[in-house]
């Protein structure tokens, strides 16, 4: 748990400020944890932030006090510390209720509605904060966190080599005859020997038939000759996910499977190489659409090109199409332009009920000139 | 993933709605995962469900509709599928604009304000559903899950018996000069193979010093002779939760770590023999308490006695202590009294800062008669 250095944590802080300016906010009351740790460096599993026009409160509880005062505190701008006491939506409560500042926002998509009433009605009473004073705000964390920064893109680049060096071994064991839960149970193993704190999602491997499930589960089928078999899985690295797909014949691909692979192989080179600065996410993700069409799979494309990544595993941008007619597939909700330092995934894929799937995913990040690969395994197609 | 039996299901229907009832609602709109798998055995990752007098509607998307037509629908009495198009949120607004029942409820504590500020929206322009009329509900699925039901029990007893098997196992191969985190990825690598769908949560490994830290992450530590190791690890089999620690010495223990270990071993056995039908959860935690604060030891034990298990790790009840002047541990909030197949840990510990911790955790189920383990393994101080 590296402590990102007290100048780039006062650049986040800036960035998010003139945010909530933007928006006419004051402050803004932080609820979702990856948010927290971008802000601050802070890596428990619960804490608030109130990222106020002067200072930075994190609220946080018996268990991470130490951690705080030691490490997180002195290496964040303007942190104050308090000790929740004896809940933390009272300490909040009880935080507010002194916070002389007018316009308060809250990420209104990381409070429940039952934890919004609660804290409404400790605020009831208070002259100096009438009822609903707490303000609805989206997205403002997040959109600042999309672009990352020199350590974030130092942790993101260790992060995929890493899980290159993961994948090759993998790849190197899959045989024929091993179950689908066996195959996710060693690559989950070489993920925490292989530098990760760990996986960052239930990894898949679907064999033959069950590859045609993009989000298939590892059961209890024997990897079978004929096969194709998608593998994906993602690690994660000082608070940071990376995310791959490679998928393998056992034994010589026919004729079909050698199609399919080279047609998603193909889409997915044509995305990568519609990365650049300025570029809108939905034409990487028609770059690979087009190719799957072209060779009649378009309609076996059943999701986005990709999604970013960083402290989660999926977070913006969102590499998805701009037509509204994919079923399935939800176009994607803004015109997002790629910048310098975005980190997303793009993998293309094509599903065929009854035949099987083929994934292949890597990570890229927009440099200032075009694109670099985050990842580094062989595409063609293996077989075992 | 075993389908609950109909019958099974429909007594769990039937409670809820009478739950439903007892609020003065008709309808629960369910939006949190293990209460929509409790209610229909679906085990995807995202769907709404409507608990309606006569009905039990599913919302699920394309990923999952094969599934829920073969598998689900077909045991679940009542259920009828609706398939999402083109959000979730859009798809309850309309079912919702259509569905003549007056009182509706929904799970005030798995809703954000973003969501439900949309949802409100949407129904606002209804004639038959003013807005707000959405009312906050809480607790109504989840106390029912409290006492859990035959299958659940063979369930838990089955999960109990393969997480004992893999700790005899994780514990014999426990040498000095491993680091924590390797003892971690054997671990969670044993699950894996044990028959477990995934750890339930992230496994523990605290060495010497490390121990005083109840939620202590694995590090580069090497366990050194002279240390107590907390090892705490859990699976997740067939959808359902368990959970187990032992500490073991590395090398002879010293008079104090021989004495700390005692004392929590006697704790445990106290809060277990104090679990009977009837009894108040509160007591099984003061009995463990009692026997720490008679060891000097009472500040030593800064967490709760135990917690329930089932589709989640954590879940009611909280076998918390009555009195409210503990530091760090909040009282337990209601006077909950045990009843047969009521399942939780009973996990006492002594944490000592600049020397270590000790926790011993089993999972017990409440019986017609008083106490049965689920699970079983060498309670006695390890030497390794």
């Amino acid at each position: 748990m590296a402590q990102p250095p007290p100048d780039l944590l006062a650049t986040r802080h800036a960035r998010v400020r003139t945010a909530l300016g933007r928006e006419g906010l004051d402050a803004l009351v932080v609820l979702h944890q990856p948010n927290i740790r971008y802000l601050t460096g802070f890596a428990g599993s619960t804490a608030i932030v109130i990222l106020a026009p002067d200072e930075l409160v994190l609220v946080t509880d018996g268990r991470y006090v130490t951690e705080v005062e030691t490490r997180v505190a002195p290496g964040c701008p303007g942190l104050r510390l308090v000790k929740v006491d004896p809940t933390y939506d009272a300490t909040l409560a009880a935080f507010l209720r002194g916070f002389d500042v007018p316009r308060v926002g809250f990420e209104s998509a990381h409070l429940t509605v039952k934890r919004f009433e609660a804290l409404t009605a400790a605020l009831r009473d208070t002259p100096s904060r009438r009822a609903g004073a707490l303000i609805p705000a989206e997205r403002l964390v997040e959109a600042a966190r999309i672009r990352k920064d020199a350590v974030e893109l130092e942790t993101l680049r260790r992060a995929g080599a890493l899980i290159s060096a993961v994948a090759r071994k993998v790849l190197g064991g899959v045989r024929a005859g091993q179950r689908e839960w066996e195959v996710a149970a060693d690559i989950d193993d070489r993920i925490r020997r292989g530098g990760f704190e760990r996986p960052a999602f239930d990894t898949i491997v679907a064999s033959g038939p069950n590859g045609a499930l993009p989000h298939a589960r590892p059961g209890e089928r024997r990897l079978e000759p004929g096969d194709l078999v998608v593998l994906d899985f993602g690690g994660v690295y000082d608070g940071y996910c990376v995310d791959i797909t490679r998928t393998v014949s056992v034994g010589t691909p026919g004729v079909e499977a050698r199609r399919v692979y080279d047609a998603v192989a193909a889409a997915q080179l044509a995305a990568v190489g519609a990365v650049q600065p300025s570029a809108a996410v939905t034409d990487v993700d028609e770059a690979a659409r087009a190719v799957l069409e072209a060779h009649g799979l378009g309609s076996a494309f059943s999701h986005a090109t990709g999604h970013g990544l960083g402290l989660e595993i999926h977070e913006e941008p969102r590499v998805g199409p701009r037509r509204a007619d994919i079923p399935g597939v939800p176009p994607a909700g803004r015109d997002d332009r790629l910048e310098p330092g975005v980190v997303f995934t793009v993998e293309p894929g094509a599903y065929l009920p009854g035949f099987g799937g083929v994934r292949i995913e890597d990570d890229v990040v927009v440099t200032e000139s075009g694109v670099d690969w985050l990842t580094d395994v062989p595409r063609e197609l293996l077989v075992v």
